[in-house]
Order: structure tokens, then sequence, then C-alpha cells
């Protein structure tokens, strides 16, 4: 293994769920956590998610795939700089290109939201799709432009199509960006209304001109009541099962990589946040296993 | 500024949001809690939610109204006795009356439920909507009149008129009490099957012959999952859209005041009821402005 | 009280609710929490689950009865053997009998759910009515007979006959042994889509030919949302008045005993889950009152 | 049981260490807390107290008592009023005097120190020796007369003599009050320059010509690094060792009752403050113990 | 108040202690928490160590000092940058000065330690006394120089002179550049044998040659018993006592500023490294007033 | 590696600080949590202590020794039953051989106490120094053999030479079992009269005729005030300094093994627990690098 892009990487570490070399999912650890301007510490959620994804069931029921038989490949954990967040987001990227190479789905495990630069350029995905309580699509947040706020701005910019679910804490300037770029995004109160069926029929649309699909989980859009421990808790957000129901529905072969964002331990003191991250790894891996045996 | 209501507020405090003096909206913080009989700490809920208010998002999506546009006029916090209540109900009401007298549209942040007794007198309002896991009708607590579990009674006994919502934690002498004096009360169970437009009819129903409304959120009228930190959770609550559903179709230009009472902050180690409670201000603030512009 | 099963009782705690001696109801807590493999602490439940029962309403509004006339008489906690789960079985039996030749419909609070193979033997129940997030079904864990994860499958063993509902963490091996022995079981993604009217015709169904039911709730059968201090979180459970509601529909005279188990302390700092211990306790009294005054 | 003076007792706690009704050590929980200006909690702590006390070893070390041979004699919780500490102080001091004069030694678990005003007098003490960051000796607080800042004053008031150790939170008025009454005081800096066996001497002279000694320990007294769970920590505090050093010099017949008072449970996550406050009442029993046979 | 460094400064927040404005003691926030690379939460600190100065006592026994009549001067917090750490130095160094120019001691809060950078040049210091677990004399960390683990380094380069107190945690680079530069420093353990009279004579004699005197207190320089809430805890640090004594024993009138920074509340529970750090921030100041009346 | 004995080896951990294949300290986890009858969690440590091992600082000053450079090899975790403890100790007996044989020194990280019969074995250490609260000499606890209680006294009969330090929590049957099989102990009090070197002095001479010595850290054997995340606190401990001096004057290169016990981070909210168990690794490692380069 004598690939440069390996130099960013501690093997050092607890591994998820039950470790196959072999498996076609990859999972990264990619523990930043610079620009969380409220409550920092997602730093330690890869290390976190790694320790409770020991204790869950691994059988999907949604799917009817057992993922202790398909298990994990974890690489571990990309080697960050301290404070240079460019910096990092190219050591990532540079991470997930070589794991994707090798023909593996990258599971990411963040770190806040803007480690999603990084991975969606590394993978090559042309579209995102994102759940998330924010919309990211600020130009800068306090004169900065590699802030958690501003990464699907980022990516937009670089051509990556994008659409959100499950939106709430919203600026209007970035509802005008949207509009402006073609930015579909559905509310949290708009997906209340309109059911996970319907939603997902929008997203299938908006999904099928695309070639390599990335699923992004801002774990701060589900309902802080199942996810508390998240840097930036919103209230009135989605519900677990919609947003694995959407998912199920939506997902197929041309998913390249997915990550789940923005746990942030220190204020989950009951680990259910880390827990649901898990469980949807879990249910995303199945998901897509069952589409593509 | 030489009312001698203001010898009773301490402005040495974290402003609540984004400060505006010019604002509509005056808050006042009220760390009353001294007849907690569970679980104390409500004495540190004004200074928290004005904490975790600095973090939010101030678009409210519901009104198209930004918050961050209108601001806050935070005049701090009421100078308390230790433990004379009905000398503290005495003190609140002074200096509502003073922020009310300024225009003002009261917010005020307990503080345990029993200074609404206080600031419902001080903004003098006719009438009161509460959204409670309890009636707060109780004649006496331990023969105490002043306790947090009598706040409506003694309201309901000085003539103002009382609408309850959300209740599911009650005693049978409450519902004798409520019966005679016509409080009508529609519980958590009975919100479920109605549907907030429905309990939001019944409300404007009750609301048609008043002057001065002053609506009060107990925190426990949420469901725990939901607001955990509160002095007395009680399963089989409200979930927040609910509550922000009714209000959001029941409030107009006569509201005088509103409160956000029984956070307690030890007891919220994922801050999320306090943030919560922060949203609340924001979600009827921005209703009320949409509403008289 | 000279009976020999009393030499496993310690009196000396705190007492449920409200105490009445002459009650129906007898509590007993059983602090076994030996072979939890994730979290532990499930042997400070009775204790806490006592505590928070002294601060919450007593009036079931679901039934009009109000449980603090009828009270509850508390026994105290089984006295354990620091290590060995069998003998435990075998000392909670005992005391359960004992308990049960009194007329008492039996309360025990866990404790590891492990417990239930126990309390059911000593009520000698026919039939096993079962809310779980697992089937606890294995035939073993790591080459123990005794696990938690076993608990149903020992129970089936002894001709017991058992019905479970909201379960989600499951295993293969687990699906065909309830299938070969005609376990019915209702994954919380059925329950969803069926409702709890549904579930509880078919759960009256299956209780038909029962003589003496036993209910056991293991906590982690309702969401870690609602339910976050359980030994195994696992999420999309059940809501908590969706369990109470099948209750309600479903329970009658055959009623001999009922558990809560699994509730986890240490890792339910806000209480919430203790508190929804409690007020299950309650509801299920207060309906059994309600069905056989 | 008649005495009229019952009426203000719970017996359905869980009781402190190992049980025994003839134990001249008499235990009673007074959980009052409500003039607490800072943490609230205290009223938690005897519940807390005696939880730990269960799982602590009972042989002292520094006396050769083994107090799982003496015992205790629980007598259950004080029932309070939700705010009227006057009326408190008085049931206390009923129930104390019950105690009392069924010749045990008195061991109170607090609540806040104000509950030393009703416990000293009804045990008839003449001679307080009080342990305490603070002195208590303020006139009132914010206008109270009973607030746990004016515990001694109030003692004092009455005739009662008084001395203090390990004060370090002080006003200048307590000083010059202390001055006029006569009351020595021993900062905690200079028990640290004097050493335990100095100030042992001081006290014993001190305690010279009192018939009914009563020993107070405020928690806070003890170094924040040992004892963090109280209302209000101060730093620079005593370590246990020396606290009970003085205690087990000093201590002799005449002590007709002690307390520990203002642990604070919530702020104690880690239990050391209960686990302490439970050891030094075994210390301060055994030291009685080997003294008086 | 026109000055153009005043654009940096949020003055809405809660004010230390008992705010006077003409008090020569001026009190800055200074959240900055970025490069903290174990444990962050320092950005909550001046918040927190605020919030806890309202409820200790302002009398100084070790001088004599009443705080409560000198008061404070709060000018309120920097407003930083989220990530650009030479920015935000550049920010602080000006608010410092300017709070500087109006003839201020200025008292900050930090943060992480990188703050003192800024500090140190905006209030002109050309020593600087630091109690500190570290060091903080690396050249680089992790290839960045404005590291919290390089601040003395930072400031040694551009010709402060530095003593520093208390160290453990260090690396060989560190004590080579330290013996280069005749930079002094007396680990803990040399500290507790030498005692701190002979400490503060070294200190004293380190700091004739001084005009302008900066202490900067890193709160891990005491024992994590004390002070656990920091961002890296390092076993056998120096008790709090210790250090104020040294201080007491070595300040005068050529100080011109201090801080107090890492302290960590997220990892602080029960608050007492909060409380330590308003305390000592107390006693310094007293020790100055004392020092030049 | 085809060696039996690994099969119940875990090696998909974190590991502990530096990895370095070659060196000759080899770590073992032994999450073993089964019999601690006070607060669970022990199971938790070997996680958590190779977690925050990543951010201490690994120059010895006591030693002048940097552990960066020597490195450790972690084997990771063994797996152990959930309920049998002496198939449990077989196992950990054949693993620590395994390590012993290849000419490492074991460290294991417990898990509570039981694990040092199987590690002890395992090294065939012919004598035992151990750092305790307690002495660990019971015959049975309720019954059984293998509890936490019995460690030293399983170890005693099987021919193992025992010494300990730091004892308080202890019963009278074991003193007197110490004293028949000449077992010499220390209590805390004693450690503070003599000295650190007295007791090392005593500890040489016991050690004089040792041929392989094994050294176990229960964490309990220190104050809370430092390690308040054990299973069994015990006040009147030890200072982290006086054990680590007390470990450097007896070491030498007659160690085969040593290891952390008790260790139970849901107890230990700031971590430092845990940070001062990695630290008395580092220490010990150190200290006998020095004595054997
Ligand atoms: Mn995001
Ligand atoms: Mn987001
Ligand atoms: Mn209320
Ligand atoms: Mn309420
Ligand atoms: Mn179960
Ligand atoms: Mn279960
Ligand atoms: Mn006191
Ligand atoms: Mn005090
Ligand atoms: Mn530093
Ligand atoms: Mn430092
Ligand atoms: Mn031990
Ligand atoms: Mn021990």
């Amino acid at each position: 293994m004598a690939d440069v892009r390996l130099l960013y990487l501690n093997e050092s570490v607890q591994k998820f769920g039950i470790e196959r070399k072999t498996s076609r999912f990859g999972v990264l650890g990619v523990p930043m956590d610079i620009t969380s301007s409220f409550r920092p510490g997602s730093r330690f959620a890869p290390h976190k998610v790694r320790q409770v994804s020991q204790f869950i069931e691994f059988l999907s029921l949604r799917t009817g795939v057992d993922m202790s038989e398909v298990g994990f490949a974890d690489f571990g954990d990309v080697i960050l700089h301290p404070s240079d967040v460019a910096e990092n987001v190219e050591r990532i990227s540079q991470v997930a290109s070589y794991i994707s190479d090798q023909g593996k789905v990258l599971i990411s495990i963040g770190g806040e939201h803007t480690i999603t630069v990084g991975t969606v350029l590394g993978v090559k995905a042309d579209c995102v799709l994102s759940f998330d309580a924010h919309l990211d699509l600020r130009d800068e947040y306090m004169g900065y432009k590699y802030d958690h706020a501003c990464v699907q701005r980022r990516l937009s910019e670089r051509g990556v199509r994008i659409m959100e679910i499950g939106n709430r804490g919203i600026g209007r300037d970035e509802i005008e960006y949207a509009k402006s770029m073609s930015i579909p995004f559905i509310t949290s109160h708009e997906v209340r209304v309109l059911g996970p069926k319907e939603v997902a029929r929008r997203t299938i649309n908006f999904l099928e001109t695309c070639n390599r699909i990335y699923i992004t989980y801002d774990m701060d859009a589900i309902d802080p009541a199942y996810a508390p421990g998240v840097a930036t808790p919103e209230p009135e957000g989605l519900d677990p099962s919609t947003v694995l129901d959407i998912m199920n529905l939506v997902i197929d072969k041309r998913v390249v990589g997915f990550d789940v964002v923005e746990i942030t331990p220190s204020y989950d003191p009951t680990e259910i946040t880390s827990v649901l991250g898990a469980k949807i790894i879990l249910e995303t891996a199945a998901a897509l296993k069952s589409k593509s045996p």
C-alpha cells in the first residue's frame, strides 16, 4: 500500500461494526471540528460512532440484508491539520479518492459538515442529496468561505448539483441563491405535509440525470428529540423513519458514497445520537446492497 | 429612566437574541425558583435561554418574518427575594407593568410558573391561554397558595379568563373547579384526536370576547422527548409543531405578552429544552409581527 | 411473616408511589444487572423509578382511576447473588410466588430483562405479552443460556406462550425460531402501519386461550427519544401512547403480573426514562383496576 | 408511636447504612432546599446519601469501631412545607426533640444549612461546632432572616455558643459580629498553618463549659476537589482527613447530635460528595461510640 | 466611544462580578477556541466564569481587600473570526490596547491559551509570568505556528521575557529552547520540593528588571482534582493555594494585565473549575489593589 | 500467529499511545465488569484509557525517559464470556501468558480487579504489589469466590506473595487473614505518616526474595478527588504523586507485568480518572525502562 494518499491515514483506531476487508463499503473517519460556531466536539464522533456500532443489530428489517455478512472495510481516520480547513479539505479529498479508486462505496463519519466538500470531490460525485436542518448555502460566514454553513455553496460553485431535504434554519440569501441555481429544497414542514413517498418521487426526479450520487446526512436534519447531540440543534425536524424511508425509496447503485456528519458526543450523554448515526449507516449500506447485490 | 419600578431590574445580563432597543418586544428574565417541588433549577433558565438564543436562525418559515430585523429589547432580570413568593409576584407585576406601559409586548422567561401571576397582572391581561401538562388549578399545595400548581387558580380568582391546552397530569378537584368556573381545557390526548386546526378553532372561539390576551408556555406541555429539562416531566405530551401551529392560528394583535416557564437547565444536558424555548419565543414574536405589522 | 421465601427480601428501601399495604398491587424491585452486554446500570432502576414515582400525578386520564386511592404494597427488593444468574432467577421466582400467593398482582421493576424468567414462573403465568425492541429468542448468547437476549426462549421452552410487539433489532435465527414455535411478533414498523387498534385486535386474539397473563415492558421497545436510558437503545421504536393504548385495549382481569425492565439510570440524565417507567406502571395498574374493580 | 411530633415523619424511604432499631444513633432526613441562592438540589441529598451508604465499608480504622455491629435507627424524612422556612424550622425542631427524647444521638442529613436551626433547638444543644466555608453570621440575606447564610446568627441570638472552623467566604459584617459575640473561628488558611492538633486544642478549650454539644458539617467546608457537589463551592477548603482528625480529637459523650448539610447531588455526577458525606457520618458515629461505649 | 478598536467588542453579555465602570480593572472575554487539539469548549468559559462570579464572596482574606467595593469594569467579549487565528490575535491585541490605554489593568478570560499572544502584545508587557502544565514553547504544532502549544514561543520570539511555573507536560525540544533563551521554569515537582516562598523568591528575582508584567494562568497548571474542566488535564499539578500564595508574594504595581485561560465548561459538570477561575481573578485583583491602593 | 491462545483476542480496537510493535511493553485490554457490586462500567475503561492516551505528553519528568520513542505494542482486548468469571480468568491467563512468552512486560487495562487473578497467573508472577483502597482478601463475597473483593485472597491461596498499600476500606476478617498469612499492608493513614520513602523502604524489603513481580493499581487506592471514576470510591485515599513516587523507588527489572483496574468511565464525566490511569501506565513503563534500559 504505497499510495502517497495514505500518508494522511491513521489506522490505529477502533473499527466500525464487523470488519471485513473485502467488503465493498469503505469506512473513513474524518474528525475535523474547526468551524463549529456553536457547540464543538464533532471531532469525537468517528470514535464514538464506531464504539456503539459494536452493540447494535446488523439485520436490516427494511431490506432483509444482514450487514454482519457484508461487513465493513474500515480505513481509519484522516490525519488533519489543527486549523487549516482548506488544507484539510484537500487531504480528505485525496484519501476519499484513494478509497473510491478501489471500487469501494465511501462511508465517511464526520466531523463537521465541511468535510463533505472533500469527500464529494474525492469520489467525483456529480450530485449531492443532503438531509440537513440548514441549506448550507451561505456565500461566507463571518468572512470565511470554508465554514460548515457554506458546504453546499462551495460544491454548487464547482458544478455539483444539489438537492436538500428537511431544512428549517434558513437565511433569506440562501433561499435566493437556491432559486437562482435551481437547487430544490423541501423543508421539514413540507416533508410532514407531503409524506415520504411524494418526497421520494420528487427526489428520484431530481436524481434522474445524475451519474455519481452522494448522500450526506447532517444529523441536525433529524429532530433534536431523536438526535440531541449535534452542533446546532434546530427544533421541528424530521423523525428517523421518515429519513430512512425516503433514502430507501430513492437509493440505487449510482450511489458512490455517503456520510454522517455533525454528531457531537459531548452533548449526547445518552449516546442516542451516535447510535442513530450508526443505524443510518447500516440501513443505507443495506439498502444499497439490496439494490445492487 | 427614573421609574421606581426599575429598582427591581438587574440589567447586567446577557441579552436575548439580537438586541434592538426600539423593538416592540420587551424581554424580561424572571429567575424565580422557590416552590418547585420536584426538580429545582428553573432560576438558571433566563440565563441559558438567552445564551442559546445567540446561535439559532432568526427567519421564521411559518410566517416569513425575519426576527433579526425586528430584534428584541431586553430589560434584564427581575431582582427577587430569596423566599417570599408573594413579594416576588408583586415585584414581577410592577416591572411587567413598566415594560407594558412603554407599549412593548412583554416576553418573560421564567423561572417557575408562579411568575405568570405577576406578569399577567402586570400587563393587565383579561384572558390567558395556557399550554401546560397541568391545570395549575389547585386551591393550595401543601397549605400554600402561591405554589406553581396554583397559578391559574390565583388568576381565575382575580377574574382573568383561562383556557388550557395539552394537559394530562390532573387532579380530580382541578377538573371540578374548571367545570364550575367554565375554564375549558383540551388534554394532550384530545389534541391528538382533534388535530391543531380544530383546537385552534375552539381557542379562537374562547378568545373572541378578550381584549388583552396573554399566552403562557409551561414547557412541560411539550412531550419530555422534546423538552426533557423541565421541573416535572410528564409523559404523553404535545410535540412542538402542534403547539406552534395552534399558536400561529390563534394569535393576533390583542396579545400583550407571553412567557416561557419551567425550563430547568440542570436537567437539560443536551440543551434542547432551552433551544426549544428560544425557538418558541422567536416563532410567537414572528407570528405576532406578521399579524400586526 | 415467617415464609422462608422472605429470606431474599430487603425491605429497607424507598417505597413506590403512595404506600397502601392492602392494595392489590404488590411491587417488587429486582436490581439484577449481570448480563447487560452493552450499557450496565439497570441495577439502579428500582431505586430511581421509586424516587420519581413520588412526584408524578396519580389520576389516569385513560381510565378515570385515581391510583392515589388504590395505592401500592411495596415489598422491597430481592436480595441477589452477585453473579449467579440461574440462582437469582430461582430467588426471584420464589419471592414472586410469595407475593402472588397473597392474591396480589405482581409489579416488578428490573433490572435486566432476564428477571422476567423468574417472575413469570413465580406467578405461574401461561402467557406472556412482551413489548421489546428485541425478540429475546436467542438460544444462547456467547455460550450463555441465561442472557437477557434469551429471555423469551427460556420461557417458551417451558411451555409459556409468547407474543411480542415493537421489535426491530432481530436476528435471522430468532425469526426462524418464532415461526417454528408459532410465536407471533409485530415489528415497530408494522405497528406504525397497522395502528394500535388492529394490533390490539390481534393481541386479544392471541390471548383468548390464556388463563394467567403476564405483561413485560422492556423499555427499549419505546423509541430512544422517549426512553434514552436503556441498556441497548434501538432507533425507530414505538411512542409511549401507542404502547399504552394497546395495553389499555387488551388488558383484563386475567393479568397476574407485569414488569418494567432494562431502565438504565446512568444513561438517563434527564430522568425521563424512569418517569416514563413509573407512568407505565401507573397506567397499567389503573387499566387493570378499571377492568376488574 | 402516637407522639404528635410524628405527624411530620415520612417513613417510606430508603434507610441509612445497616438498620438496627435499637441503635443509639437516630438518623433523620431533612430535604429542605428553599433558600439556596446559587445551586439548588440539596433536597435530594438525604435520598442519595442513604443510597451510597449501602456500599461503603463500616469498619472505622480511626477508632477500631465496626459500625455494621452498631447500626443506625433511621426515622425517615421530615415532611416539609414547600416554601415556609420558619414553619419548617419548627417542624424539624419538633421531630428532632422527639428523637432526642428517646435517648438517641440525632444524625440529620440536609437539606440546606438552615435546617440546623431546627435540629440544634430540638436537641437542646448549648454549643455548636461548625465546619463551614462560611460563617453564616449574616443578620439577614436580601431582607430574609431565615436564609442559609444566617444560620449561626439565629442560633447565637438564642444563646447557643458557636465555634467555627474552615471558613474562607466571609463578609466584613460577619467578622465584626463574631468579634462582638466572642464567636471564635479558624479560617481554612489558619487550619493549614496550625495543623489539626492545635485546632483541636483550641476547640477543646472552647467546648470546656458546654453541656450538650452539636456538630454541623456544612460540606462546603471541604475543598471543592473533594466535595464538588455543594450549593456554593468555595476554593481553598479543608481536606477530609483534616476535618475527621479534628473531630476525632475533640469529640466526647456530650455530643447530642450532628448533621451533614448542603450536599447537592445534581452537581455531584461522580457521587463523591455524597460518599464523603456518608463517610463523615460513619466516622463521627464511630468516634462517639469509641468515646462512650 | 468612537475608537475604531471597539468594532470588535460585543457588549451584550453578562457582566463579571459587581460592575463598576470606574474600576481600574477592565474585564474582557475572549471566547476563542480553535486550536484546542484535545477537548474543545473553552469558548464558553467567559460566559460561565462571569455567571459563577455572581455567587462567590468578594472579600479576599489573603489581602483584606473587599472587591465588592472595588468592582470591575466589564467591556464585553471580543468578536472573533471563526477560524483565522492570526486575524483573531490581531483583534484581541487591538481591543486589549484600547482597554490598557484607558489606564485599566486588563483581566482577560479565555478561550484557549493562544489569546495571550494578543493580550500581552496589546498591553505592551515586557515580561510574562506563566502558570501552566505545559511550557507552550513548541515552534509549531503539526505545522501550525499559532497553536496553543506555541504561545510562549511566539511571545519569546518578539522579545517578551518569559518565566514559567508548574510545568510537567513537556517536550525535549521545549526544554532545549528554554535553555537557549534563558527562560526559567519550575516544574510542579520542583514547586512541591521548594515551597511557595522559595518559588516566589526566584520569581521576584526574574521580574526585577521588568517594567510591564503580565500574568497568565493556564488553568491546567492546577491539578485536575481542583480544575478538571480544562482542555488538556495533566496529573500531578499545583494546588490552588500554592498558586495564589506565590502570586500574592510576587505581585506589585507593575502588573498591567493578567488572564485565566483554557477553562472548558463542557468538561466541568460540577463547575468547580469556573468557580476557581473566578476566585483566581478576585484574589489577583485584590492583591494588586492591596499593593498599589 | 497461529497460537491457540489468540482465539480470545479482538484486535480491532483503538491502540494505546504511540504504537510500536517491537516495544517491550505489551498492552492488553480486559473489559470484564461482572461482579462490580456498586457502580458498573469498568468494561468501558480499556476503550477510554486508550482514547485519552492519544493526547497526553510522553516524556516522563521523573525518569527522563521519552515513551514516544519506546512506544507500546497493543495486542487488543480479551474476548470475554458475558457472565462466567472463572472461564474469563482462564482466558485472561492464557492471553497474558502468550504475551509474556514473547518477552513482553504485560500492561493490562481492566475491567474489574478480578482480572488480576488471570494476569498474575498468566505471567507467572510470584509476588504482587497492590495499591488498593481495599485489601481484597475476602474469602468470598455473598457466597461467591471470584468477586473483585477476593482477588488477593485467591492469589494468596495459590502461593503468590502479596503486599498492599493505601488500604482503608477493610473488614476485620481481612485483617486477620492478612496477619495469619503474613501479608503486609500499609493503610493510607500510615502512608501519610510514614512518607513515600519509608513506605518504599518497607516495600523493597518485602520484594527482596521475589523473582517475578507484578504491580496492580486498583484506581480506588487514589483519593476520589483525583480518581472519582471508580467502582467503589472511598474517601481519604492516596494522592497520585505519592503512588508514583513509591513505584519509582521500588521498581526494577524483575517486574513482569502491571495493570490499572476499576476505572469506571460512566462516573468520570471529566475524564480525569482515565487520564490519570494513562499517566500511571506511562510513568510505570518509563520507570521500568529507566531501570533496565
Ligand atoms: Mn450542514
Ligand atoms: Mn445543519
Ligand atoms: Mn404550570
Ligand atoms: Mn406544568
Ligand atoms: Mn428484552
Ligand atoms: Mn430489548
Ligand atoms: Mn453553612
Ligand atoms: Mn457554607
Ligand atoms: Mn498553555
Ligand atoms: Mn497548558
Ligand atoms: Mn481491588
Ligand atoms: Mn479497591
